[in-house]
């Protein structure tokens, strides 16, 4: 991907980009401060296991793991992953994973720029369609992906091995 | 993957294995006889977008196309994708698509089995979780998957580019 610059609605300008190795405890800071991702996020067992997921979501070419970033701070993040398929005429589909977005950063467009970005990205690789889960629990969150054209016509089922 | 026999409950033995390219029309058929397949799948415009669908998850080693095979006929296809994630704790996820049963095997366990064996072959591919979505109007699809373990914990938001 080339780095874009987004202009928030008050006029901060934020670059989206391709995360590097580099960004890994700043991303993991963005995943564990989340009401859901408190529980299930942290390093305080090492950043190993995310070191390790981090270099197989890189050498995959299917997979896009992005940084927004003001100045030299993370303030957002989400996977872009893009799924061949025979159906609907073998078509591909995209699919967005890891949305966060730092708390100073909400209500201030930056959600709503990465989104945007991911749909263009997703046209781009030729996806037919972009699709997403979102916890039931998070209602503000349904509300902003219907804002930006997001259905949710499908039920997620999750299943813990 | 290795093929494997499962035993259906009237006593008929199914193979799954991998899907060749010979069983295309198979499972293009199958996708097509589908209340929301019908309208949207089909090779009268020739195979030309399925065999170049088939091509690029045959060439991908994150995405396993499964067929269910009964004596030489395709009666049921599955598509299971890993994806590897940052979020919790760097875990890879197992994504399945495309479920299919021939009309003149369901109700007999097949499609149980083969969710059944997704899990155990996501499991085997070290996913913590496994996670598909359901449009809202397969109201007997959700049970099924209810009963196999799935919590429909997650609103599934899709859009058409």
């Amino acid at each position: 991907m080339k780095d874009i610059v987004v202009r928030l609605s008050d006029g901060a300008d934020i670059t989206l980009r391709r995360a590097e190795s580099k960004d890994l405890p700043s991303i993991v800071d963005l995943l564990a401060d989340d009401p859901l991702g408190s529980t299930r996020e942290g390093a305080d067992t090492g950043y190993g296991p995310y070191e390790h997921a981090f270099e197989e979501i890189s050498a995959d070419s299917r997979q896009l793991l992005v940084v927004a970033v003001d100045e030299q701070e993370i303030v957002g993040t989400l996977q872009l992953t893009v799924i061949p398929g025979l159906s609907r005429r073998g078509a591909r589909r995209a699919q967005i994973e890891g949305v966060r977005v730092s708390r100073r950063y909400r209500s201030r467009g930056l959600g709503a720029a990465m989104i945007q970005w991911a749909i263009r990205e997703s046209a781009a690789s030729q996806c037919v369609l972009v699709q997403l889960t979102s916890d039931k629990s998070r209602v503000d969150a349904h509300r902003f992906y219907e804002r930006l054209g997001f259905a949710a016509t499908h039920e997620g089922f999750k299943m813990s091995l």
